[in-house]
């Protein structure tokens, strides 16, 4: 939190800010309830404008944020720039949602007293915050799934004030960016308390726990994702906790991809599970190639050519090692690569087995090693694929590579990773999540703890919103969206018909 | 479950049918699981196609359940005929909604080379069933929330087959009408599996826990509501749990609106608060009224002259027997009617008390009284009147009975309510859901457990679907839903435009 007044010493481990105090939690979170009557009350273009405000200040303070982002992350600064501009479009996309409001999903049925069994009364319905929101930042991404991220834009564009948990790796820059999102807003008109950023695991725990919360976002590990959401789901009043967790984000090779362009699949696939260090949830944990593919020698040598890289932070650097010695440890494991820990950071690692020994025993192999870390994994036959594709839990993505001659038998293999994944790639790579409105970054548990809804996309603010209906409502107490005249020029369904048109 | 095996003599309290044994559980759940890829696969107008079976063959049966309904319910035939109809009505709003086909929420987003800071893949998105649902039915509506109700409609227009847990209370109309919703689904080439009934609470908590269950939906009390929230949320894929519990219904009265007609707004209010034996969830729970409303004879004589009327069993008769009493027994309560329990039933009951009494100590009197008991609460003065709204957690429903010359000063209750609340009504009654696509059954907990969704409306398809994205698919590969061609003539927005058009 900003402000003034003095700190104990306590921080969470590896943060260089303090930890928010009970007493400064308690007036962010005062702030945001008082806050959510007049942000919710601002009409949609209103609220994008706010948006907007916030997106031009991030874009103005890139020169000052992504040396702090660059100390604290060890990224590179080309990637952090590209951040930057990722989240300040992301905050764009939004507001041209809002200015567009069909996101507010206004149903009308107008009153028909011949309906059966019963009289149908004039019902008109609208989409409404649900209140405070509390954000729990990730660590991978400083800015666009951090503190001016999807989950802050999406809540804020639905009207919803934003308590931001900092992560503790890069606290600095998330209290300074918080500063100039929390300026920018409150210039151009935002209520005061509209959003705060709050450090400590302390301040998060007691937050999600706050009557004054109603809804939490989250990115990062399975197992911290999931103390979360049970602690959302106890509460005396359960919360919707959308929390994306872990994802392997497996690729398959078609024999005949193989043939037509193995080489830049080999290549492709090294660059993509290396891309910042290994360290997206859509990093490919594993690729699928069918036996005798004869890529070995060029994975080994791609590999060996990806330098070192720094990590996030120490901790996530040991969860790694571990990880991936573990893996390396396992029976059915070969190392082709071992990525070692030198000065300038991680060098990749590529392990190989096979699907028969993926099948005779899964779990340990399907563990996400967040890092420079993947395993290629020969199948034998279509058969073997399919059996490997069923053994996979939800996933935010799978990637196929295939020719168009391979078309009339894919069919069952999308089916069987669509039914465990979010997103599907045909020749492509899973990094890289456009900021689009099709786009769905999402999956079946543990990909995330909600798979009816996305944390990316302009659909991500329905996470924030619900239905309320006014019945036999005058013109004179409907909200704006409601009447007749239809004051804001928002696309409506009335009576089955979309239509942007007065009643 | 249909079928000849044999059965223990093992029985849910109160039910006449025996339960479900693990054994053919089993069958069932495995059942549903294969069907869900069939089910999935059916084009939006060939599922409508079996949603219309299922509403005519339960329109053809109604003269076979609707006695069945009333000796289990003690309901009266002509409401119980009502809501066959309402069902199959709702069974074919759905159908009409996938006729349309703007459920599937198709976006498509084509590749952008020159987007910044990335290029942007084709992305396309659509929604997805989740799998088999698990639907525990109510006692209160033995069609229109039990066996064909809302829920069931929803999962199955969703493409999720459905296993449907019996309420004990109307066991035999459960079993013969999923016999009938089953063979009709059948004959119209629904795959095996689509639609079961299961019988007993170990059937229930067993399939709840089950992996091959996607999703849950509940409508009951907010005890048994919150367990099965809590099972659900502890499974190692935790599920969404749709939980439509208690609420309060409250009523709010201006002295214009007791001045202009006052006489008519006691008469309707006890004619809603018994209506049905106060088996509702949205029976209005109080009625505030301006201090000095000189009503109380006049609800008096209403109240008296409502006759004693059945139950629905004697576990809800009991439990309602036990509530009133204990409302009874509080000291800020005066008893304005006693219902008595004679042979015909129960009579309904009218309490009073003031705001002042309720706003010194409001958890014992904001508790539903499940039956023919109401509450009339009388108020100073409009802060009064809004700090007693502030008083109320999570609703389904709160009314306003007011006059035009109100209105400068409604808005800061309304928003009150709104905060508060899923439908808010304007001099009506809150009992009578209409199924509509504006309509909002819903509401902050403990109105539901997922206030972001309905069980009501077409909307309601939405709990049991997830969206997809594929990317950079060719045709071939692509559903029909995403094609360029748009061969299912789907809305679509395409780039941002809403079209039916083909790309």
């Amino acid at each position: 939190m900003a402000g003034g007044r003095p700190r104990p010493a306590r921080r969470e481990e590896g943060s260089a800010v303090n930890d928010t105090t009970p007493e400064e939690l308690n007036a962010v979170l005062a702030a945001a309830a008082r806050a959510a009557a007049p942000l919710a009350a601002l009409r949609p273009t209103e609220r994008a404008a706010l948006l907007r405000a916030a997106a031009d200040a991030l874009d103005a303070a890139a020169g000052e944020l992504v040396p702090i982002a660059v100390a604290e992350s060890a990224l590179p600064e080309a990637r952090l720039t590209g951040e930057v501009a990722r989240s300040s479009g992301q905050l764009r996309l939004f507001a041209d949602a809002l200015d567009e409001g069909s996101y507010l999903e206004v149903i009308i049925d107008t009153a028909d007293p011949d309906a059966a069994p019963v009289p149908r009364p004039d019902l008109r319905r609208m989409l409404v915050p649900l209140g405070p929101v509390l954000v729990f930042a990730a660590s991978n991404f400083p800015f666009a799934f951090s503190v001016p991220g999807g989950d802050t834009a999406s809540a804020l564009a639905a009207g919803s004030p934003v308590v931001l948990k900092a992560h503790p790796g890069h606290p600095e820059l998330s209290q300074r960016t918080g500063e100039v999102l929390a300026d920018a807003l409150r210039a151009a008109g935002a209520p005061d308390g509209t959003f705060a950023v709050v450090h400590g695991m302390d301040a998060g725990t007691s937050a999600i726990t706050d009557p004054r919360i109603k809804a939490a976002a989250f990115t990062g590990s399975v197992r911290g994702g999931r103390a979360l959401l049970d602690i959302a789901s106890a509460r005396p009043e359960p919360i919707p906790f959308y929390g994306e967790l872990g994802s392997l984000n497996p690729v398959f090779v078609t024999p005949a991809a193989v043939a037509a362009r193995g080489e830049a699949i080999a290549d492709g696939y090294v660059a993509s599970f290396t891309l910042g260090t290994g360290q997206f949830c859509t990093k490919p944990g594993l690729l699928f190639l069918p036996e005798g593919h004869g890529l070995e020698e060029r994975l080994v040598s791609a590999v060996r050519s990806t330098g070192a890289a720094g990590m996030l932070n120490d901790r996530i650097r040991t969860a790694h090692a571990e990880e991936r010695d573990r893996l390396e440890g396992l029976g059915p494991v070969r190392t082709l690569v071992h990525g070692d820990e030198v000065e300038a950071g991680v060098a990749p690692t590529l392990l190989a087995t096979t699907a028969k020994e993926l099948l005779a025993d899964p779990d340990p192999l399907l563990q996400e090693c967040f890092g420079p870390t993947s395993i290629v994994v020969s199948y034998n036959g279509p058969d073997e694929l399919h059996a490997a594709a069923e053994a996979f839990a939800g996933n935010l993505t799978a990637t196929v590579h295939a020719e168009d001659a391979d078309a009339p038998t894919l069919p069952p293999l999308l089916d069987l990773l669509r039914e465990r994944t979010g997103r599907l790639v045909y020749n492509g790579w899973p990094t890289g999540v456009a900021v689009a409105a099709a786009m769905h970054h999402g999956g079946p548990y543990p990909a995330t703890t909600a798979s009816v809804h996305t944390s990316v996309g302009t659909t991500a603010v329905r996470r924030f919103l619900r239905p309320v209906c006014y019945q036999n409502t005058p013109q004179a107490l409907l909200p704006e969206a409601l009447r007749d005249d239809n004051p804001l020029g928002l696309p409506r369904r009335i009576n089955g018909t979309v239509t942007t048109d007065a009643l």
